[in-house]
């Protein structure tokens, strides 16, 4: 239960995680897929520039999982619960025959008026990325060539790391909703490629990606540039956020996000057309279907 | 997203339902599966004292499962949804590989103060239930007897329909939460044992329930007199309000119920003493355990 406030409207996400399909033994630790869970909701409330206040979490646990890593899976959302404030207000805890299903709810709070949507991005907006991308989708193929335990590089760690425990951009959101400024925004869940498309689709224009601008993640040197623009855009769980800004408020956008210690990366801009999304290298243009990250089978 | 309000508190619940676990597809139809999972969601909000106001709903759904089937889902709860005027504000649909499962979170609004808890139970008030009890789990004993189209009596046919179609016990709960008494409330989801056991404890206080006054669902006459008990104490799934209120109140708050067309039971009392409940046959006493209703196996 919490006191409402006529100052600040609520927010709520709702993001399920299942074991063989989002995440495996194999792949993420018990505390890592407790903060995982919590982190890819606190995205979504950042994607919304809210504030994270509150949590639920409503665990199905399988008779091979034990009460051990059951408590680690709650370690790990407390560590990143810890660090944004925010407190666990309920939930539920059942039993399922075959697999872990971890779902959490995560409340926010932002402003009257000052939620960030989607669709808000029109033609001549410039396009930006609030960190690297290609990471996540790198890490988890090195877990698969590697192992849970193997043995990893310097680089191979950054990737696992960014793969196992993402970082939500709730500053980023932050400074966005109170630039004042037309934003529109989205966080990269299921790689540039869908949440980009989601974008052009929810404004009903064209988004267009300057290939050699996107910021791709330092640590897939080792990947030929292809793989690393596959990871990037159609990879996801970077939890970085796209989106859009009206040209003439860029520099005092990216302004305030230097200030506060934070990357801003021009990633392109928005034309009128058809709401699709393009990405240009020199002067070829390739349309980019939505489809993303498609974990370990079809549905998200 | 929603306005919030200086003058409510917000309340929010989660619970999940696990396809072999809390239903099969022999027990439940794609649009009560949908229905219940609400309807449990609702009632958490109702043993509060508090107002559904909005809803969440996140799916795991196997291949087994069709786009169909998942629709019917959507509409059971949308018919829930429409009686008490709330609206689904978000949700996530992934794929899992085995089981079905439903996690819904309801958000509930009551005014500053009045929001009805488990632990407000004293010595001397009396003990009442908002309906009949056992009904939901007979149903299911009918419905593993004689299958999901099984040629049901008209008594089986209101256990059945008690099962998979409960009612959560909302104005019973906002008639509680203004009567300005102190009142201590859970609702029915595993069995009046487990749930009283939950009261006592929370207000460390022992409950009395009379055995003679259990308003056993009346469709159960067919079950000996044990069975009902049984179904009405261990069973679960009722999704009527226990609750507790100083005997003062009764008479102005039973009064209540009865103008506003609900059942209200007296069903016992609170005694000083070691959190317990036990269950009173004329000079008897029995210690009443929490283990209630298992689901198909150990965890809630």
């Amino acid at each position: 239960m919490y006191a409402g406030s006529s100052e600040m409207e609520q927010v709520v996400c709702v993001d399920t995680m299942v074991e063989g399909v989002h995440f495996r033994k194999d792949t993420l630790s018990s505390f890592q897929i407790g903060k995982k869970a919590l982190a890819i909701n606190i995205s979504d409330i950042a994607a919304m520039g809210a504030i994270p206040t509150y949590y639920l979490v409503s665990v199905a646990v399988p008779p091979t999982w034990t009460e051990e890593e059951l408590s680690e899976i709650y370690e790990g959302m407390n560590e990143l619960a810890k660090r944004y404030e925010i407190d666990l207000i309920g939930g539920d805890t059942v039993s399922s025959n075959d697999a872990l299903v971890i779902t959490v709810t995560a409340i926010g709070k932002v402003e009257q008026g000052k939620a960030i949507f989607r669709s808000d991005a029109r033609a001549d907006d410039i396009v930006f990325l609030t960190g690297y991308v290609g990471g996540s989708a790198a890490g988890l193929d090195v877990l698969f060539e590697k192992g849970f335990n193997g043995l990893f590089s310097d680089k191979e760690k950054q990737l696992v790391k960014a793969h196992q425990e993402p970082t939500p951009h709730v500053e980023a959101g932050r400074i966005l909703a109170k630039s004042n400024a037309r934003i529109s925004l989205n966080d990269v869940s299921d790689g540039v490629a869908s949440e980009a498309n989601e974008l052009a689709e929810a404004s009903q224009a064209r988004l267009i990606i300057e290939q050699e601008r996107i910021p791709l993640h330092p640590a897939m040197s080792e990947y030929s540039v292809e793989r690393q623009l596959k990871f990037a855009m159609f990879g996801g769980e970077d939890f970085v956020l796209i989106g859009t800004v009206p040209k003439e408020k860029k520099e005092e956008i990216s302004t305030q996000f230097r200030k506060s210690g934070l990357p801003f990366h021009e990633i392109g801009f928005m034309e009128a057309g058809e709401p699709s999304v393009f990405i240009k290298e020199g002067n070829e243009r390739k349309k980019i279907q939505k489809h993303g990250y498609n974990h370990f089978q079809k549905r998200g």
